[in-house]
């Protein structure tokens, strides 16, 4: 809570059982910086509680080094079919109880939220909303990827969010 | 691997959003026999990541606690719809998450073999396979919820599956 002396660090989350997306945003007196950002890609050979575990161990990691105060996450509504909606669930399963295990809570926001949040408009289209999260941080031609970018993009809303509840006495 | 003397110790799973289901045998000599089984129940007012957290958490204790050498679940590949099947993923991605960080594997069943496995056919009502349950560990009328039963069920075929991959020299 200690704002104006460290700052408040987010880590956002981009989950899936190939490939999770995270990136980890630090803000102080207003201003939003990149911490870290990358993707946890699992072996996609091996069983599944294997490839979990990869999951929830990298992001247990990474959250012990950078210690974030608060983590966000896209909800999700719509999936191709039940097949595909249960592997996401499993890695938004495993990448949630990450952040639990470590006493991190993770706000949920839908897609249309966020990119309305960032741009301006609900379904704005994915490369606005990269670079709006590239604006953000003041970074030109980053070349992340998609799935990190996305992370990023929860994490900033989250901030925003967290700003505004502030201003208007919500927290 | 030491069977003859410990003999081995089975986690069986039966995870969902609002109870997962666990059961934990041990098989020495042939013999099977009850170490534990119950239910983690969540706080279905708290935030999926928390509710997510419980389950973690109360299945990494149980698995510390009793150290079992190898886990089991059963496979879905149905569900209502997509998002109970996201919710029902989540909380499969929590369960295995703690087996996973345990250094344990979750070896997957279908149900049907599973039913297969322990009553002799694939389409056996419930009330049987529980029946079943009952008998292998020895215990009459044991009233446990139906979900312990099922996690129950899963850890005794992948028993059943276990000793006979070793008479086949599988393991």
């Amino acid at each position: 809570m200690a704002d104006k002396d460290s700052g408040i660090v987010v880590l956002g989350l981009d989950p899936g059982s190939r490939v999770t997306g995270y990136g980890i945003v630090r803000e102080v007196s207003g201003q939003v910086t990149l911490v870290a950002e990358g993707t946890v890609r699992t072996p996609v050979k091996k069983s599944m509680a294997t490839r979990l575990g990869v999951i929830f161990t990298e992001l247990a990691q990474l959250i012990e080094e950078h210690a974030p105060a608060e983590a966000a996450i896209e909800n999700v509504f719509v999936s191709k079919n039940v097949m595909s909606a249960l592997k996401l669930g499993q890695a938004r399963g495993a990448a949630m109880s990450a952040c639990a295990s470590s006493g991190l809570d993770v706000a949920e926001y839908e897609p249309t939220y966020v990119k309305k949040n960032l741009v301006g408009v609900g379904n704005a289209p994915k490369s606005q909303v990269a670079y709006m999260v590239a604006h953000t941080l003041g970074i030109r031609n980053p070349g992340w990827a998609e799935d990190a970018s996305d992370a990023l993009a929860v994490a900033i809303c989250h901030l925003n969010e967290r700003r505004l509840r502030k201003l208007t006495g919500g927290v």
